[in-house]
């Protein structure tokens, strides 16, 4: 008779999946992925070695499921500040003050997402989301360019690739392991300094200023 | 007697270990980090796999030492261009687009440094050679400031790592090997769009338009 896996079995295995991937995004959050050793996922998900080695085939492929899952929270949450009624450059404003607001305050997280060295699977993981993030601003480019805020002689594509780079890079000084810790005030001046350049970048001449 | 290595033997390892250096090089810039596995690089430099071992401990010992031959190469150029004569802004903008004239010029070769998924040595060469770049940009903006062509009112820390990752990114997409070729009459447009955009981030009110 050949194997039949029950519900019951299915379900349990799915749990356990879904438990690994929780603690190593904890232990991200916490460490970045130098922290999540598969032994100590294992230890904390309570698991055997084996076990993840079971449910993911690599240490890569559990980490680029991890760094999937993580950062479709941040594009979703980008994703709806950018589709908030008001003016596009008011829109991309807000979207970028809540990229750069999320990642300061989960500092490890966002400095593993955006620039921790780890692997080749997550640095691929990493272009799709940089591109899923451009994407996004490049329908807000477009509509501040018909609605008149934002320079009619630019190439939106290459404006909201730039865009990307720009937030994710002026962060990866400030969020990184290396850096003292940010006050409320020094990062509420922070945001505003990215937000505004990144604007300004963009705008129409004579636009309001931020 | 102990062992002693002759001027000659010195000699002849070091042109090897150049050898090997040259010809990893060469295949990157014709096909990526991808393209050079060690076999490849021990065939095209006429040395033995073992070979390639003896003088770098890993293959991402030897991307590493050819990232950072080849970067320094980079950097030494947009540093010559930003210690031209004349305003900030104009140094910005020249060394902006020596930048991305000479990554469109090798656009594997820049593919390869600026995004190509390797290996975490190679991703740590790339902070370290951001941050040179970043370190750059902030002089000339300082500069620029208290020249009164840049707004006084920035972060030049912040400014000029946004730059690097402004730039960079905006050229990931046209340098990536799934892009269509870039004729010289595209290649410029892209130059001054990406130009217009980083200088116009950190420009006063009312400077002079690129």
């Amino acid at each position: 008779m050949a194997y039949r896996e029950t519900p019951r079995m299915r379900a349990r295995k799915e749990a356990t999946r879904q438990r690994i991937l929780d603690t190593t995004q904890s232990l991200v959050a916490s460490g970045g992925f130098g922290a999540a050793s598969v032994a100590r996922v294992a230890e904390e998900s309570g698991v055997a070695i084996g076990s993840v080695y079971r449910h993911f085939e690599s240490k890569s492929d559990l980490f680029a499921e991890v760094f999937r899952h993580a950062t479709e929270v941040e594009v979703k949450r980008v994703g709806e500040a950018l589709n908030t009624t008001g003016p596009a450059d008011e829109a991309l404003a807000k979207a970028l003050e809540v990229f750069a607001r999320r990642a300061i305050r989960s500092p490890t997280m966002a400095w593993a997402l955006i620039a921790e060295p780890v692997d080749p699977l997550v640095d691929e993981e990493r272009l799709r989301y940089r591109q899923a993030y451009a994407e996004l601003f490049e329908q807000t480019l477009v509509r501040g360019i018909r609605e008149g805020c934002f320079r009619p002689d630019q190439n939106p594509k290459l404006s909201s690739a730039a865009t990307v780079g720009a937030i994710a890079e002026a962060l990866v000084g400030p969020l990184s392991p290396a850096a003292d810790g940010l006050d409320r005030e020094k990062a509420d001046q922070l945001i505003h300094d990215v937000v505004r350049l990144c604007l300004q970048a963009v705008r129409a001449p004579g636009g309001q200023q931020q």
